[in-house]
């Protein structure tokens, strides 16, 4: 993509928000198109559907942000629509990540591959083959890999129901509009630099408020067992800690995305992006330890699957400790070098 | 206690080390003494035989490091069983210790209790009493319980044997000469200021060397994982990986001991305090942990007692990893001060 500052100066804000929700509704058609033609190419297909998704959180945030300067019923409406969309088609590709993040972290608490083997100790049979898990590693991987497939094949059927359905086509046919055309509210007739402001502001004011009720000064301390406080209380406490941060995730990304709509192509900036990656690590992480609780509680487990699957759901919850370490620095080095 | 330097111009080696140690077997006479009178009270049994241990430990770091200067054959067997003597005491309190520290773990991993119930909740039966454990978390701690319990019963039983046995009236016997005279080589005739030095370096080299070896710049990245790498390896892996911590704390230890002989009352140098105390974490989270670990291959336990007992193996290895860090500080910032 080119990177092009947009010309706030003569725009009206209506030109310069339709021109990047046409874009991004042209994102969607290919992806659509894409997706349509990709076949038994699981690869293509992941692609295709990654863009489309990117393509829907793009215009479901505008239409977010923008509100004021639209028909407010009809982006109220497009975007719960694509919210069901991006949000269904989101499913089987987190399952699949899901089961990679835990299978990758039973090998590592597994220990590394033994080095080379001394010459004396060749002739034992002893020796486990490199990268042998142990009976309940590996009966706990079994599990999580039946569950999260099964969990996968319903999220694709889903995907595919949801693609085939009449509420799918509405959504296409709805963006296939935007692509030529945008309902604005009067508003958006105003010089893009007098209204378009407004909104991103508001957007990023309500990311500061956020940031500034997470526990940050707490996060900021290496090692304080912040995450797995709750790690044998009941689920539900666990995802209360966790909801301020995911929270701070979905609004960064509101904010990146609002700033596309001055910069179309642009950079991303760095601070965001990094800041991002964290709490996406933040969300796959808490995600993935959850999953990992959720099979402890399948009945008639074995002792040492259940043993397992609590150091690999303890795992996953300092994943989640560090992740928040991880945005808290990135943050707090932004703060310090910000002009 | 009043801090004096050592007049080391002025006295041989031989009575600067005599004078430690004979203060020392004072020390440990008064232990013996006081453990004895302590009867049924077993917090003034317990201060005794700390300070017993104590004593017993300052002997044994004494002819070892100061080996050079005393007659070596002597030496050598006085703190072989003065080794025996101080481990097989610190087995009754390391097993208190240890329960604590898991039970204290267990009740934080089921979370805080909560605050006060909202008035419309106050009727629902369904909230639980403040700090009330899980099913899993109450039954691995009555697991723990019962298990370290009967470690504990049984090294109590084992220091009473000890301490009634002809093996330990001989240690005592040695100790009592020792308040009186201390069999020194021929060396020790020399000016303390010539010869005590030399010993002392070469612990403190041994120390230097053993941090060298660490992997202080891995600890030195929070979160890196390693302490839980082999979080469901055999146990003698996990071992494998903390040996050079333990090894780094004796010698800390043992430097700390021969720093006291220059400078006997002193206030100890509050960096060796603090790393020495980081270790002392190290350790005991390790073994913590290793008991969990140790406890969930009990045969017949229920799966949600095993679940329990994997979090909180992989909680204390947190805290390992957690020990290693602090201690990397404390190190670096040392290093970073030194003259």
């Amino acid at each position: 993509m080119q990177h092009h500052e947009v010309d706030t100066d003569r725009l009206t804000a209506g030109e310069v928000l339709a021109g990047y929700l046409h874009s991004r509704a042209g994102d969607f058609l290919r992806g659509l198109r894409l997706y349509g033609e990709s076949g038994s190419d699981t690869a293509a297909a992941e692609a295709a559907a990654r863009s489309l998704r990117g393509a829907a959180r793009r215009i479901g945030g505008g239409l977010h942000t923008f509100r004021p300067l639209l028909d407010p019923v009809w982006a109220d409406q497009l975007r719960t629509e694509l919210g069901w969309l991006s949000g269904t088609l989101a499913q089987e590709q987190a399952c699949t990540a899901r089961l990679h993040r835990l299978v990758g972290a039973l090998a590592r608490l597994s220990g590394p591959p033994p080095g080379p083997v001394p010459a004396r100790a060749e002739a034992g049979s002893g020796a486990q083959p490199p990268g042998t898990l142990t009976v309940g590693a590996s009966r706990a991987g079994a599990l999580l890999e039946r569950q999260l497939t099964l969990a996968r094949t319903r999220a694709h059927s889903a995907a595919l129901q949801a693609l085939g359905s009449s509420r799918f086509h509405a959504v296409a046919d709805a963006v296939a509009v935007l692509a030529s055309e945008v309902p604005l509210a009067p508003v958006a007739a105003a010089p893009a630099i007098e209204v378009l402001a407004g909104p991103g502001d508001s957007t990023e004011r309500q990311l500061l408020d956020a940031v500034a009720g997470l526990p940050l000064a707490r996060a900021a301390h290496p090692y304080n067992a912040e995450a797995l406080v709750h790690g044998l209380a009941t689920a539900s406490d666990g995802e209360a800690q966790d909801a301020p941060w995911h929270q701070v995730r979905q609004l960064l990304r509101l904010h990146r995305y609002a700033q596309e709509v001055w910069c179309a192509g642009g950079a991303p900036d760095p601070v965001l992006m990094a800041a991002g990656q964290a709490l996406d690590r933040h969300r796959d992480a808490a995600e993935a330890a959850a999953a990992a609780a959720n099979a402890a509680r399948t009945p008639r487990i074995a002792p040492t699957t259940a043993y397992a699957l609590g150091v690999l759901h303890a795992d996953q919850r300092h994943e989640v400790e560090a992740a928040r370490f991880a945005f808290q620095q990135v943050w707090q080095r932004a703060a310090a070098t910000a002009p």
